[in-house]
């Protein structure tokens, strides 16, 4: 039995997201289909670092799984990779992890990038990948409110009410919101996010930045506790998950060329 | 009459170059079916700065065409949008220009990048968009080799046969080659290029990246003025074109709210 970690990217446009559903095909889905073929068909559940909704995309989604024979790193990505095709979803990396490693529960930080196309004309080459407004925003001013969310606080009022975490509290260690020409990237990061928190936040945010809102109501909705007292969740496509981090970075091993594999002791010494 | 200048983004994908072709439907055809919504239906023709092949982008390709009846700059962007729907090809700037302008002989620059995305699994988030290659490339000694092909040249060695340019002589101005994570950009500057120029320029420098040539062959290569010499022609989907530039910025009198057209006399007078 190997436990090994896998490095994702993703375009989460025809997915229904990370999780599976009845209601069409997931991340989750193609990855274990993928990995059964591997395992002779026996069952090959995973474990991911952001269940992500559907539409979100992810430069760097972290997943487990336990496969029962062992496999040569760059090999098993290839052989995913295979299997995979031609879904929007490949392996970058694989490496075999530790002992009671956990894509989710090791996790000590999740950084997102939420990108919004502000101007008149509708994307032509970004579709899919952005949130598109045409009323013109002051990033900077979305900026200074945003700062207000830093820290750590009850985030109930940008909490999905399907939200399954035990408790409200999070803390958010960064949320940057900078102008390109007409793009607007808004930058967060957090040891962890309450389902929607993100899109939820920018939802809020683009308020303050097309003037419905002062800057200073975005920290009386957080003070409020109330999700009907902040503002409407953002769009899916504009979100993309950037990096998971963990105490010792998983792939830190991982070349694309690995004569041979990385034994789990040596992987269990550093963490 | 007036003579428009038009600034246009466009995913390359689904079309079948920026020239109308029996084969397809091309970028030119789903600008002019617009615009001749706008013109009782009178042919209204256009002229492009740089035609590009199937499946090559645009960030900001520059177009003209002439209407017959006045339009605030504003209202026929947003008019010509309306009429392109669904495809990927939108005016991001509408601007009168002064008689005698051509979108592409008054050009003086025109600026264009090529993705290389280079590691071993397949794109997943940027499919359509980039030359995807497996083997590792040497960018700094891509970017050296390519140094040799700046300045006046005969281009024949990277010239399509099907170019209809009357002199194989051009002055290529910038050839960057320079690698971020695993995508490479090739950036590309010149008053103007040969067909499939920057693609064939762009496949010979990958066997420089890859080793099978020795920089110096990009040289020998130049100098041999034979098509047969050079490396294969890139794939389109890495091509974008970035920037057309003129004497005098035709959009520059173009801003998203505009009060009243900009009369052309002030614009002859500037140029």
């Amino acid at each position: 039995m190997t436990l090994w970690a896998l490095l994702l990217e993703y375009d989460g446009g025809p997915f229904v997201g990370w999780q599976r559903q009845a209601t069409g095909l997931s991340v989750q889905q193609v990855l274990e289909t993928a990995a059964a073929h591997l395992s002779h068909g026996t069952p090959t559940p995973t474990v991911v670092a952001g269940r992500t909704d559907a539409g979100v995309h992810a430069e760097a989604q972290v997943a487990q799984l336990t496969l029962q024979h062992p496999f040569d790193p760059v090999r098993l990505r290839e052989a995913l990779n295979f299997h995979m095709k031609p879904h929007p979803v490949v392996v970058l990396r694989a490496a075999v992890a530790p002992d009671g490693w956990s894509a989710r529960f090791s996790a000590i930080g999740r950084r997102y990038r939420y990108c919004i196309l502000n101007r008149r004309p509708r994307p032509a080459l970004r579709l899919g990948r952005v949130w598109h407004i045409t009323q013109s925003l002051d990033a900077a001013a979305m900026h200074r409110a945003a700062q207000t969310l830093i820290g750590r606080h009850d985030f109930t009022s940008f909490r999905a009410a399907a939200c399954q975490a035990k408790s409200p509290l999070r803390t958010l260690d960064r949320l940057d919101v900078a102008r390109d020409g007409d793009m607007i990237a808004v930058t967060v990061q957090a040891r962890s996010f309450l389902h929607h928190q993100v899109r939820n936040m920018v939802g809020t945010l683009r308020l303050v930045g097309d003037g419905s809102w002062p800057e200073s109501r975005v920290a009386t909705a957080l003070a409020a506790r109330d999700r009907a007292v902040a503002g409407p969740t953002a769009p899916a496509a504009g979100l993309t998950l950037l990096a998971v981090s963990y105490p010792q970075d998983p792939f830190a091993t991982a070349y694309d060329v690995v004569a041979a594999p990385v034994p789990p002791a040596a992987l269990v010494d550093t963490l």
